[in-house]
């Protein structure tokens, strides 16, 4: 054992945090709804690895020791780089790819993973994330994006979200190619201009259309003092932009066009505006989209950390990636789908109290009263007994006396617990302590409120009754929760 | 588009693979199964995550410009050494010593996750594995040992692995550790050639007496021309290993004493020798073990890679470990728990027949025979009321006509598919295709047997009808199925 001098300290790194069983439980019950709409909309599941190549995920390559921020990544004994996926998406481009003659096409799949990004991480972003995505490979028409749509709508509902506390928000690529092309930014000479005109559009919500024309402009100081640089625009091209985003107005194009299939595909199935609505600020921040682009948007209010009342916001989105198994196949394979963030969506849930009903009945405790083997043997035996019939049991296995272990059943919020001293054990009997019922007993008699018909909080059965007489209670204690 | 000549490989690094639906589904009903068996124990799920500092894992320590071999490892932006987790019971160390005072204590814990090796892959040795894992920390007294082999015991049957199919082995590294001493290589200053003793002994499954016999002296040569170096010991401490090793037979000490109370606990709730037996051959081969060691055994017959017919051999295993979490807090803190290797077992359960169940029937298809906005509405529609009423349901979104879709749903294996054509349209109806019963029909054709009073493979419907008689469709292949 290490000495205090030289123990190793206990610590996490930043961005990386631990869950605990709540969470974990909630969780559990969320992806669960989520993959049972993904499976009715006739969806398999398809799972890749967290470590690929550096190049097959296609965002970042090794030009100096290491490669870029953002990714996790290090190299292999062939000196080749790997790294940590930082989506679900490239990773699946690759497995299509890799799989393309033996999938049926088009390819609904989905999946539930950790994601990594060796970014700075803030309050609510976290260095090692879980996405749940759904892609369709191999289907060119928009049908497919409208179904993306209509899932995300009916995976919000599924999860207790209110219609009108949720919006489907799309837009198009292709439109904001065409206002791009309009302020002469088109062709591939100036696809890093476009990028940063699209990530500027992309902080109408965050910081109005102010915020966003100084974007498109010089550059913006924020209030810490960072300086972000600017697009460089002229005055015209930002006001051509600003109009755009505010009114959504442009030419007739191909985008356009697809957007009002998408309206009226899901028009004809019953996701009207209130569901799914065409929005000209929509983006997305990744450099692969090709086509129409969707977020899913929660528009109840909450308090922000400065107080002030605003919407909850995005808790997913996606869209067409055209390009992205193309990478590998060397040939055109479209793609389109949608990424769920489970920490965001989780967060809303527990807002909206959504996330009740993932709370387990903690275990039965059959106290140890006497250490001899024999003794340890019939405890064991009564744990034994109440879990063969399903019941959540354990025995005491710490140190300390009656006090210690009553601390411990109470600090698990333990049901009941069972006591066999000498004195029980020589009549052949088994003590049950009820210690919802002896706590709301003793808050009545604090309260000096009226004897309401309680149950007993504690009584003796015969030993062979042990697990009906436990079973009774655990009934009694659930029809009372239930009220 | 990336052009042929330039276009990425789609490729994964070795010792990584993909997972299809089949195995997710088994997997997930396999994990499941395990967990409400952890779960009736007392036992709450607690998550670490994926990355943590090396240091805390405890294993590696960087020495040279990057750690030891066996893990994954990086660097942080702060220069700190970082690695991906290479068991779960390091990470859960790390955990309780960082949460120590808002734990319940003794604490019982589990969790299911990915784990990673940095080794060479070989035939079922993966770089990414997933272990299944319940520990209980701070339970000094073998209870909770003999907790562990139970519960083992029960998940083995909680996944359909019958009595003498499986056997929980036993042993205590003290009652080694007491042989070891006997041959003088007791002390701090021998722990090196202890662990090659340990494992030496641990391969007696794999190479017999005679192989464990060089790997103790001087080394063995394997069939590869591999040599592996030996523990060097004399003929005369060899000679006492493996006496006790084949016959069990030492003083009585302290290891042994505990190794008969866990015989006891676990005899007295029915857990007899042919469910968990004392074995002086287990020895597991990671470093942490203080106390008793088990291993999860199947013992059904399988035919290796040689043609030989072997026992299945271990799908998890664990022990004590009394100094993982005091490493952290520099006071003793015992703990014992267990692993289960996911991947081991799903191939245990395929060779038993016993992950049947989780296939999932695939989803109706419904055609599109007119590409047209409005009829595209339709199609959706149909496909939108489908799902509405819980059926999985797709609308046909690739190119190609007829041919190609019926193609598209055999691959799928669909139950059926829904087509309206013009002239349905017309007569507002939808013709209803029923798959397997066509496939049934066509074999009986060829076979030129008897007709069987069978429901018709195709029918039309009046469309208001189509939720219905799909539902009509897929009830009858269901007890089709059944029976």
């Amino acid at each position: 054992m290490a000495g205090k001098a030289d123990k190793v300290k206990a610590r996490l790194p930043r961005g990386l945090v631990d869950r605990f069983s709540e969470d974990i439980r909630a969780v559990e019950e969320m992806v669960g709804k989520i993959r049972a709409v993904y499976e009715r909309y006739g969806f398999d599941p398809v799972e890749t690895p967290i470590i690929e190549y550096t190049d097959a995920l296609g965002k970042f390559l090794p030009d100096q020791d290491r490669p870029n921020e953002g990714v996790f990544s290090f190299q292999d004994d062939d000196e080749q780089w790997l790294s940590l996926r930082y989506d679900l998406t490239a990773p699946l481009a690759r497995f299509v790819a890799e799989n393309f003659e033996r999938l049926p096409k088009p390819f609904r799949s989905y999946r539930a993973g950790w994601v990594f990004r060796n970014e700075k991480p803030g309050p609510g972003r976290f260095r090692q994330f879980m996405q749940v995505d759904a892609d369709t490979v191999g289907a060119p028409s928009v049908a497919a994006d409208a179904e993306m749509c209509m899932m995300m709508a009916d995976v919000m509902e599924a999860l207790g979200i209110k219609r009108g506390d949720y919006v489907i928000r799309v837009n198009n690529r292709k439109v904001l190619d065409g206002v791009l092309e309009a302020i002469g930014l088109g062709g591939e000479e100036n696809a890093g201009r476009r990028l940063t005109v699209l990530r500027a559009i992309d902080k109408l919500d965050k910081f109005g259309p102010e915020g966003v024309a100084l974007l498109l402009g010089k550059g913006r100081l924020d209030e810490s003092g960072d300086f972000t640089k600017g697009a460089e625009l002229n005055e015209s091209a930002i006001a051509k932009v600003l109009a755009y985003v505010e009114t959504g107005e442009i030419e007739a194009n191909e985008g356009v066009e697809e957007l009002n299939q998408i309206r009226a595909l899901c028009a004809a199935c019953g996701y009207d505006e209130r569901r799914v609505k065409i929005d000209p600020s929509v983006v997305r921040g990744l450099e692969y989209y090709t086509g129409p682009v969707f977020e899913a948007e929660l528009t109840f209010p909450v308090t922000n950390e400065k107080g002030e009342t605003v919407q909850f916001g995005s808790v997913g989105g996606g869209g067409r990636y055209d390009g992205l198994v193309s990478r590998f196949r060397g040939e055109p394979v479209p793609a389109t789908g949608f990424s769920i963030g489970v920490s965001r969506l989780m967060t809303a849930l527990k807002n909206l109290g959504k996330l009740d009903a993932a709370e387990a009945v903690a275990p039965v405790v059959v106290l140890v009263m006497d250490k001899d083997a024999e003794s340890l043997g019939r405890y064991q035996r009564m744990v034994s007994a109440l879990r063969q019939a399903g019941i959540r049991a354990e025995m005491y296995l710490g140190g300390g006396g009656m006090k210690a272990q009553m601390k411990y059943a109470d600090r698990r919020g333990s049901p009941c617990v069972v006591i066999q001293g000498g004195d029980e054990r020589a009549k052949g009997e088994v003590q049950i302590k009820d210690l919802e019922e002896g706590k709301r007993l003793s808050e009545q008699i604090e309260d000096n409120a009226t004897w309401r018909g309680a149950r007993p909080a504690q009584f003796s059965v015969p030993e062979g009754e042990l697990v009906a007489a436990v079973g009774r209670v655990l009934e009694a204690q659930k029809r009372e929760r239930e009220g």
